[in-house]
């Protein structure tokens, strides 16, 4: 247990690295031999402010959206106060009881605490106190948790690993600091020494590794160190979580913000971790603003907070996040940690279109962000968020590769994402310049996401299922080429995270977003490059992805591209060859144990095209160049699979068999509407009639004929030092062609 | 050609059987010697009134949901009729060219006669008048249609079959009448001339088998020509229309509402042949409604018309229609046929339940009805439709079996459909006694319903696959019993239509709804009985649906009972047995040969339990008693399907190798939620703990013991003769029972 020292809850006079402190003349207190508790008479002022609190009392007053908030969250506070106090010893891992009842206590006490500010009824924070009481009761008895996983995760004494730990913390803080005015003296000395201050040296000093480290874990645990000290008035909390425990700048949260965002915001584990990874972010952030205003946190590396914000809203398709690396593919902007970002955002910049995502999200804030967001939204101001095509840069620096997003601008009903990413840690999937489709809110061109049933305890106890390393993580689970039927890195995470592709290039004009990435290391000795060009012509109704896979190597290799498409096979321009009465196992291992080999084809022409219909009700054609050798392979999920973990999801394969430099060169097109309900199908068969891809001094041109004998063509550069006002010269069937930058595309013969 | 009689448009004074002619005193006239063409000031008076009209030009001058949806179709109209009129040749089968501009041409003279009446500006008439005109210079010359299928359709001459050619003229009678006023003579001789007497000769006389049949190609027909008879004041085409082509009553519109409804409004192909086959019914009702209001053709039949409106809402569950027989399932609440539906019956009944449905459709018609509806919700009249458990008796004597709903009473969000009902002719399924479950919106325990993709070219010309009979229509596809891997009545419709099944009894009260059948002709020398109920106690969240099926025979057989669930497999309480790297078929006709074989379990216990997940986020457990020789094989659909036409669905059925008598007796027991974007799963996990069945003195007894040692007692009497009143007594684990009626449900260790 520690000792209490002689300080008060100050404002932060010790040294900061932030030179606007000198430069706003900010005022300083230090006062010394006041009471070493913390002082009721400035709470609350950690999350929310008093002021906060008074706007907000106010609200309540008049009916809008915000009371509405207000009455609701109140009657299920009512409700669960009734109940008896359960502060159980902790004995389950994630998803059992005393998990969850420890993770609902912690929320139900902020709650009731809010309930209790707005009120003024000493009920509610009564509950509150009693609760804590108990807390500091059996805190200083536990032992470290008896489901620990050592070696694994860090363990907790409440919770199995110590994140819940810190997660506990940064709510009951909160909690602890609204109610600090209906606190005696006695009562908050029970508290704090029983409580807050074991906690927080369990998090910090004992716990040292995980406190410095700049990953997201570390980021919760200076979060609740922090937001502690501010409540307690610890100064020398803040510090060590700003700057580490030593306060070198080595670990600690700036150090986090400086290298777990891209400059763009983005987090490199993908936008399922980014939006998890916010919530300490943007909550500690807060704090910090709120508690010293001067330390101008959310100017920091050039608003950094703001912008991993905007770019976990800008990782989303029809409200659900990109599923890349181990992601559950239901989570969506609608989740706790984007609205309470939202909320925050709009509070500093009141941008409106944020407030369209608030509408989305549908989950109004007792906060003082939360009822400005039910303001505004209740004199309509919203104006429609503007999803952009954007490369995310990856990596601290922003250019250890990059996470390409290309949407249609005309409605945004179809994304592309594109993903010469790196690898994005122990999250990460051997996925290297994979990509996915997206179109009328449905996946077209699809991504597992990860192998896991979120807390299911018979699905292998609700973590990550085995068939996530053994599947999901595996290259052929992915959109991408596939070598010698072995993943990237031969599925070393280790060699994955010091590796990385090479953005070429992103350059978007009204009409295409066009960009081509390398990675040589993927496989020793074999170079790829992949170019994708999102065309959206308005007489080219929908739109066509153009996709030019180029592999080089010195030696032989089998290459696989797998699509993994969503919807029923609708027909195909090639003799399917079918396994009619029995069904085998594609391979070995990597991946490939998983998938039953329903059909071997080896289309006699060098067009083939696949057709299938998604449950949008529209028709996606996939037609691709194919040589002699080549075969294409259709596949269903779930060999393997003794438990049926798996989804029986399909995807087709393009196998070419042994080459040394092979390009796969593809374009998939939407058309067509099947509506049986109204009866009608129009548009069923593909308009692509021809496909041609030729390379001459570094220019890859492709050709594409439609049935109505109109004529396009596509000639980018993907090699690594092209100038953008470099003049490139080709010639293509007997015509000569010139374009300055990386891409030309029009229409040949007008 | 036929010659013109010396006939105006009257109203009829030919014999008719309706009593109520006579009561009402009906005024008759009988105008001869006036000008034999359709006479144009008494237009329009077909489908929409004179009187409708005028309401109807009132109602465009103000705001409301019945001018919003005038200013549509009238933009709609407005951009087609700039196009050239195109009449071309017929020459395509169904989806083809020819074929849907013939369709697309009928609507858009409806459409644009409409706004002429609306508007009265004269460019809409003329558009009508020169397309009919285009029609009547070409339907002379046509030969029966090229695409026709002799001895499977009868053939039209603008279609490939005569009943889209009575489709065709269903809807342009109406565009004719409502143009006729802005005719010359000239015009309307010619086109009276050269389309409407031909083409009501070439469907009613030229084809007497058509015409007469008692099936809904019949009510197409006959709608269309008593339609234009009432249009072009043929009284004799009327009468033929009612009373078949020779006037005996043996045929026509009469005898189909006689014969194609049972007394409760079910016709017998099911909901989805019910909303289809509702169209000219409806249409042509109003039609004699508004012509000859004397006949009260509402009244008919104890108002059938309006019964099968309403039935048709009944048969539908979260919008769509319960797919049972041959089914597409995308078709709704929301079909044309019931827009019309219900905006009939709401202007006859004024029905504020009617309201909620028209709501939910979101379609208002420009007709008198749906003035009158679009009036309605602007005031927000509208009240919930109360959807009903009901056993729907089958055949025009409601005696021939049943199709029965259950609906879960305290929000509607379940139902259960269980079908004794008979074969429903041609598009009837082999699965008499199957189930359906539903719940928050989704299918639980599904029908495959047909195998079909609508007007898809690529698949099988957009007809009914070949696996629509191969698989979908073979009882191995449905939840009932199969005995012997082979197919009821040995799959022979013929044999299926002239049996059924027996409804033993129906029962509800406040928390439970049971129902028991049997059929004794499916196999030779096998009675067939199953029992479902449904119970729903405030206790038993959310309800349970309790399953016995018992199976009698002097020899033995092997009896499978399927499941068709719909969802991913979460645990079994035994070994799955699950096949890793090779799957095989599982049978090798009648079905099976679609079947992959995936796991075969052998549990060892004898209550197996199995709990999937839906994408609902609830979790469903199927618990079963067991016996020692059962097996459980879990199955894929696939195999044996060389153009990937089928769905790849998943099934478990409890195998029992060889028996005469068996009883299959299980539980299904929603529970719990998954919710992966609020990370939380709770009750994942069955509370069944033990199941017991025994039966005595025609007694079923099945005692449920939950986990928390609370236990249900179920007890029924599924015999032939047992009154509502008989007391009926039983001992079961030492304790005596007794009950009156037919079940008895109750807590037995409180």
């Amino acid at each position: 247990m520690t000792s209490c020292k002689q300080t008060s809850k100050i404002k932060s006079a010790l040294p900061s690295s932030n030179i606007e402190l000198a430069i706003l003349g900010m005022v300083i207190f230090i006062i010394l031999g006041l009471n070493q508790l913390a002082m009721a008479n400035t709470s609350p002022n950690l999350f929310i402010t008093t002021t906060d609190i008074e706007n907000m009392r106010s609200a309540i007053k008049e009916q809008g959206t915000f009371k509405q908030a207000f009455v609701i969250n109140k009657a299920l506070v009512d409700q669960q106060i009734l109940e008896a106090i359960v502060v159980p010893m902790p004995e389950d891992g994630g998803g059992g009881y005393t998990h969850e009842r420890h993770k609902k206590n912690y929320k139900l006490m902020v709650n009731a605490a809010i309930i209790y500010q707005l009120t003024q009824d000493e009920r509610y924070a009564d509950y509150v106190r009693d609760m804590l009481v108990e807390y500091a009761a059996l805190y200083p008895t536990l032992p470290l948790h008896p489901k620990r996983k050592m070696g694994k995760q860090n363990p907790g004494k409440l919770f199995w690993q110590s994140l819940n730990e810190a997660v506990w913390l940064v709510y009951t803080s909160q909690a602890y600091d609204l109610i600090l005015s209906s606190l005696s003296k006695a009562e908050k000395e029970k508290i704090e020494l029983g409580l807050f201050r074991p906690i927080v040296k369990f998090l910090s000093v004992d716990s040292p590794e995980t406190f410095n480290k700049v990953h997201n874990h570390g980021t919760w645990t200076t979060a609740a160190v922090g937001m502690t000290g501010y409540v307690l008035g610890e100064p020398e909390w803040v510090e060590q979580a700003l700057y580490g425990l030593d306060k070198s700048g080595e670990g600690g949260f700036l150090r986090q913000l400086d290298e777990l965002f891209s400059p763009q915001g983005y987090y490199n584990e993908g936008p399922y971790y980014q939006r998890y990874a916010l919530m300490p972010f943007v909550t500690f952030a807060k704090v910090i603003q709120n508690n010293q205003p001067e330390r101008n946190i959310f100017e920091y590396r050039n608003g950094i907070v703001l912008k991993a914000i905007d770019t976990t809203i800008q990782l989303s398709y029809n409200k659900l996040f990109f599923p890349i690396n181990d992601a559950i593919k239901d989570k969506g902007i609608d989740t706790i940690e984007l609205v309470n970002g939202v909320a925050i955002a709009y509070g500093l910049t009141g941008e409106a279109g944020l407030l369209d995502i608030a509408k989305q999200q549908d989950q109004i804030l007792l906060t003082g962000d939360g009822l400005k967001v039910a303001q505004a939204l209740d004199k309509k101001l919203e104006q429609p968020y503007h999803f952009d095509s954007v490369a995310f840069g990856d990596g601290n620096d922003g250019k250890q590769g990059a996470l390409v997003i290309m949407r249609q601008n005309v409605d945004g009903e179809q994304a592309l994402l594109f993903k010469p990413a790196a690898q994005g840690l122990g999250h990460g999937h051997f996925d290297k310049l994979t990509w996915q489709f997206y179109d009328k809110g449905e996946e077209i061109v699809s991504d597992y996401g990860a192998a896991r049933f979120l807390n299911v305890e018979a699905k292998y106890g609700g973590r990550y299922l085995p068939e996530n390393k053994t599947w999901a993580k595996q290259t052929i689970a992915h959109n991408t080429v596939v070598v010698d039927e072995k993943s990237h890195f031969n599925g070393k995470v280790k060699i994955g995270n010091k590796k990385h592709p090479e953005l070429l290039f992103f350059e978007k004009n009204d009409h295409i977003t066009i960009s081509s990435a390398r990675i040589d290391s993927a496989y020793k000795g074999v170079s790829l490059t992949r170019t994708m060009a999102f065309i959206d012509l308005p007489e080219l109704d929908p739109s066509l992805v153009i996709d030019v896979f180029d592999i080089k190597s010195d030696s032989k290799h089998q290459y696989d591209l797998p699509v993994h498409y969503k919807g029923h096979l609708i027909s195909t321009n090639f003799e399917l060859g079918t396994q009619l009465t029995n069904l085998s196992v594609l391979g070995k291992d990597n991946g490939y144990q998983h998938l039953w080999l329903k059909a071997q084809a080896h289309p006699k022409t060098n067009l083939s095209q696949i057709t299938w219909l998604n449950k949008n009700g529209r028709f996606y054609t996939q037609s691709s160049i194919v040589d002699d050798d080549s075969s294409i392979i259709f596949t269903q999920i779930g060999s393997n699979d003794p438990l049926f973990n798996l989804r029986n999801e399909n995807a087709f394969i393009y196998r070419n068999p042994q080459s040394k430099n092979h390009t796969f060169v593809s374009v998939l097109e939407p058309h067509g509407e099947y509506n049986p309900s109204k009866e009608y199908t129009i548009n069923a068969v593909s308009k692509v009639q021809k496909l041609i891809h030729k390379k001459e001094n570094n220019i890859d041109v492709v050709e594409i004929t439609f049935i109505d004998d109109r004529q396009y063509l596509l000639a980018f550069i993907s090699s690594e030092n092209n100038q953008a006002n470099q003049e490139n010269k080709f010639s293509f069937n007997g015509s000569k062609y010139q374009f300055n930058g990386r891409f030309m595309f029009l229409e040949i013969n007008k």
